[in-house]
């Protein structure tokens, strides 16, 4: 049985005039999964556990080690939706070149942050920061003015490291991981101090993003973009304040919110509260 | 020196009336650039050429194979822009970690396609197949119009392929790379002609994105993001028509525009036409 795509999450949203809705919210749900050639673990893809088995033919093929449909002797999901095997003729140089250099590309991540989740040895981000909901939103605002490449090409991604007293740092890359990289760079290089600071990235909050968070004790991240259910979970897990679809006078907080300081005048919808962590961790 | 980062390139904008404007613009030149450490190549990275010594400082410390600034002995990055040098007392277990396990992750391409530019044995695509601009301009809104997922989350990538009589296939992912492979993996399951279709993509479009055109010989594809110079580059060489920008009533043709029917009411600006093939090149 396949992995539901979209998972139930409720959420605090908060608006420009500090007023919070507490709602129930939609995200994708993207896992970890495993291709198998010819009985043998090829490589693992983070994605969407939908039609996995197209997705492994496409690969293959765009890689040169499958040439045509035909070359191809089965194909199966596993029940759970997270292996896909298939048996196939394959062009054993073009497998070869699969791991034959790495190259990092762009929109990549660092190629093994996948495999980072089980291992962080860092605490629980117990930082008690706490940031005004204003700020926040003046802060998102400067993010989106002040970058004239950002702008002139329309295809860069960007990050900007908010530091305590509200000097801040800006990079830029066609690849989200590679802003967030090398903004972090910058302030280590500055010796300037990312346990205070907090970060505005342009891209998709997944898993990757946010475990950069956490290497750098950096206690809240906000992006105008969505946040994936691995990237929720990772914050949650670890202590980060995540916030996603900063954009239009609003703004969903989806872990530890008690780091943004709002109105208080809390809209309730009928969902219960009480309900509220045990819906957040539902999601893991 | 280094590279510059926005590069200069004369291409032909098309409108929903069908007029043409021949105009200039400016793309993104993203750069293949190598990571030394410790006198060893470590990876490569797409990326473009700024910030390249905060880039390798935040990539390794976000990896913790640098635990610390004070750890770090030189740092370098060469006159082309193209690579960085760093000497650092290292984490040797996290650098291993480096290369353990290759997951692709969201976002991430084929780890590989990075590799392809220079290997690609596919001949130039010379189908002279064409296509009406408000056909174009119709699957592009059907693409926007057709997903509910696509909308609800926020977060997701889409792909479409349109085959010759009309009929569409379309997959999701969180990466942008991975919803490319499974539209193609369908279609190649199905044993769809792919070399008469054209693909709609949500992406960026960078150079992985136009091999995989390159590699299933689809002569046409579409996005209402921005391309990237190598993306430009690769469709140029290998007979793609690249569009992108494909919104509010607009697309901008890269490459190879004559597969584009529009009403050929070009409007010329000051710039002189037989430049175009120059500029074109001069990107490369």
């Amino acid at each position: 049985m396949s992995q539901e795509v979209l998972k139930k999450l409720i959420i605090e949203k908060v608006y420009r005039n500090g007023s919070v809705m507490i709602e129930e919210d939609e995200i994708i749900a993207e896992e970890r999964i495993d291709f198998y050639l010819n009985g043998m673990k090829l490589l693992s893809v983070m994605g969407i556990a939908q039609d996995q088995d197209a997705h492994i033919v496409g690969f293959l093929m765009s890689e040169g080690v499958i040439a045509q449909v035909d070359d191809i002797d089965s194909l199966r999901i596993s029940d759970n939706g997270l292996s896909v095997y298939i048996d196939a003729t394959v062009n054993d140089a073009n497998i070869q070149n699969l791991f034959k250099e790495k190259t990092l590309t762009t929109g990549c991540c660092v190629g093994v942050t996948g495999n980072v989740e089980d291992k962080i040895v860092k605490d629980f981000n117990r930082s008690t920061v706490s940031y005004g909901v204003d700020m926040l939103f003046d802060e998102v605002e400067r993010f989106y003015g002040s970058s004239a490449l950002f702008r002139q090409s329309g295809c860069v991604h960007k990050a900007r490291l908010v530091l305590k007293h509200g000097d801040a740092i800006e990079a830029e890359d066609v690849g989200r991981h590679n802003a967030i990289d090398k903004v972090i760079g910058k302030a280590r290089l500055a010796r300037a101090d990312t346990q205070d600071a907090f970060l505005i990235v342009s891209g998709r909050l997944s898993m990757e993003m946010v475990v950069k968070c956490v290497m750098h004790g950096i206690p809240l991240v906000i992006s105008k973009a969505a946040p994936t259910r691995l990237g929720i979970k990772t914050a949650q897990l670890h202590g980060v304040t995540l916030i996603g679809f900063a954009r239009e006078g609003k703004m969903n907080l989806y872990t530890h919110a008690s780091r943004v300081e709002t109105a208080h005048t809390v809209v309730k919808t009928d969902l219960i509260p009480s309900t509220l962590k045990e819906v957040c961790c539902a999601a893991s």
